[in-house]
């Protein structure tokens, strides 16, 4: 795989590009805004994440030998055009929402200014990694909210594309859950790994006895036994019987998960294990978690309805032109007309109004230099500042820092917000 | 990002290893099956996807310096666990469907024979992999169905995480598919590229005419000019004054799409522009294909549906132990109990029955010496023989191979496979 980003991206963006640079157009100065138009899946709100994967994904985009070879054997653009991408960086202007940040409807998460030339051939990867990072961070906030203070694990790596599993992992981590069974997620971006034992742990042994033991003696007393492989009481019984009251845990991966969690819960509080935990793992959502509130379960893993974006796997986010600058200098507001697909010209600011602490209002503005809204928070801020990046929104600091923005405006949102059935978005969009 | 793909790995299949080094099972003979307990959605047919791209990836399966590093200071194995996978290659035998092929509940689907040790810690990878390849493959087949002998056009990469975008085009492209938008699909596996102008192309003129202008100068004629970023007729009758005769075609990414095409066909007529095609690209998926079929539309763009699996964005394919070796030498098929989580012992062989040259029944059965069943095709071919892999999987001789397999066997379906709606797998399976 290449190092280069650049080829991450929808022909078009090329050959318009290249047309562009024929007749004079690729310099006009650009404003390209990315927002959603609604929310998906009647979600109250959305959560904005990718922008540090999305950071460091354009510091790669350039184009090589490897890149430049491919556009001139396939004829996509003309030799003007090869000569232009072989010195292209991204010379222009990013901000936007910070990582971890809530969104509404028509949010402008990231605004990015440039010549139409810096700015359209960003497009494909910049909805790529906000579509499916969003998407994955949205549904992980619901499910973090459903889960309250029980613990979260993100266990989904094999029901998703191998790379979109570890930025799946790291957006879980960014809204909420503690930990990922994916170690590419533990290097690359510093999320807590953690795991128990396969099925296929206890059928290789020649009985489940000799499958426990081995596991407590690699792992301690403090691990977690998965007890339905064959019949989950016998399962239990022997869990405990050789893990001793110390036993950390046991797993539940399958059956009608309140009824046995009850279950397995009266059978270790007999004998005698109070303190062992049940974790459950059976095909969970944010639904399937609220449903066992009451139930004695002490920690969750996710998988499948994670990594999917729970029945919404991506997040509709596009990338607009709102304004471009004339040739007299004068800046004009631009936008599609079509049906359903329209947008409101020009760049914008945002500010989230709060009264006591409590979101009321996402109030986005075309940009002025007239001062925030009293009692507001203003949303937006810098990722590149003509050509130069930011890296604080990079790396496992950006993740860490994603994580503590989420769980504090999290917490600014109304009591309504937190509610999983389908309705409007928690709060109302002003556009001014 | 690394090279090694060592790391795209649950943290559990180390620490099961671990264990098993221990305890000395690690190098008890295994089987491992890769198959789907039932068909996602009510299809009738599943599409097996990503063996190409899993053979070059275990290739780099490998624990270099950076890996071992991490898997040290986590304290996620032991030091003997690491010194063993610096020096593990996958040593083993794969055998499975070729990609491309047709699959049914229980088909199965890659079979893995090694130690547990070589075997285990593949899981996760290679059910990445399959999971999301086969989801795209099979949502990609339906639409190709749909559409007939109309061309269909893969452009979903912004809604796709970057990387799953690039192995979406190239399921698509197997299953029917005729180009993609995906620049890194055509340079990585040699599928054909193909764009358009965006919405953008139109704002950033003064006017609709200066961008179509600019867009014929530099690409000719034969361009498809996108009219409905304004009005539509008033964009159809630009487009055929400015491209003339020869023009080569509109697109459509807006409003109703049969009756728009209606509309447009007829216009495009009376202009005396009879050759000039539609292509139609706004939320477009199988069901919306199906229902264009009777209207005047030359070719399709798919974008959301297709890489998120029109609803169904992961196959739910699962990786089981189903046989190991006694220390006595004798093979003992084994499988998890759970509630409906349930598999079937032993390795298997398996055969698509045919009556005049038509599916009838997808027959597995336990490994044995035994024929072919008269008029059968045998559906298992080997990618890995102790250790050496079979490169004619690989690359972009693999993806023509694979798209050549997959129309052939589509064309052994019975009628009733073809429907759209809901019902049971085409044909059933045997498991002898």
């Amino acid at each position: 795989m290449s190092a280069s980003t650049a080829l991450l991206t929808d022909r078009y963006e090329l050959t318009m590009l290249d047309a562009a640079l024929r007749d004079g157009t690729a310099h006009r100065q650009c404003v390209f805004e990315l927002f959603g138009r609604r929310l998906s899946g009647g979600r109250r709100f959305g959560v904005a994440a990718g922008q540090g994967r999305l950071m460091s994904l354009l510091r790669d985009f350039r184009f090589a030998d490897d890149e430049l070879r491919f556009l001139r054997d396939e004829k996509v653009v003309s030799a003007e055009t090869l000569a232009y991408l072989e010195n292209y960086r991204f010379r222009g202007s990013i901000e936007g929402y910070r990582e971890g940040e809530l969104y509404f409807p028509g949010s402008p998460l990231l605004t990015v200014k440039g010549t139409f030339a810096d700015a359209v051939i960003l497009e494909t990867l910049a909805l790529s990694v906000m579509n499916f990072d969003s998407a994955v961070a949205t549904a992980a906030a619901r499910m973090s909210i459903a889960a309250g203070d029980r613990p979260l694990a993100e266990m989904g790596s094999r029901r998703a594309h191998e790379h979109g599993a570890v930025a799946a992992a790291r957006a879980a981590y960014i809204t909420g859950f503690d930990a990922t069974s994916n170690l590419e997620a533990g290097r690359a971006w510093g999320v807590p790994t953690m795991g128990t034992a396969a099925h296929a742990w206890t059928l290789l042994h020649d009985t489940e006895e000799d499958a426990f033991r081995a596991q407590l003696d690699s792992l301690g007393a403090s691990t977690t036994l998965l007890v339905d492989t064959y019949d989950i009481a016998e399962g239990v019984r022997r869990a405990v019987e050789l893990g001793g009251p110390d036993l950390g845990g046991v797993r539940i991966d399958s059956g009608d998960l309140p009824l046995v969690a009850a279950d397995v819960r009266d059978q270790l509080d007999a004998l005698g294990n109070t303190e062992t935990t049940i974790t459950v793992t059976s095909d969970l959502d944010e639904y399937a978690i609220a449903a066992l509130a009451a139930s004695p379960v002490d920690s969750y893993g996710v998988g499948t309805s994670l990594v999917t974006g729970s029945g919404y796997p991506t997040a509709g986010l596009v990338y607009k032109l709102v304004a471009r600058q004339a040739d007299s200098g004068e800046w004009i507001p631009v936008a599609k007309k079509a049906q359903g697909k329209g947008s409101t010209g020009g760049a914008k600011q945002a500010f989230r109004l709060l009264e006591n602490g409590v979101a009321t209002e996402e109030h986005v503005r075309l940009a002025s230099d007239a001062p925030a809204p009293d009692g507001s928070r203003a949303l937006v801020v810098p990722f590149v500042t003509g050509g130069e990046f930011d890296a604080s929104h990079e790396g496992t600091a950006g993740v860490r820092s994603a994580r503590e923005h989420h769980m504090a405006v999290r917490r600014e949102l109304p009591t309504r917000a937190l509610a999983l059935s389908k309705s409007d978005p928690a709060i109302p969009t002003s556009l001014v």
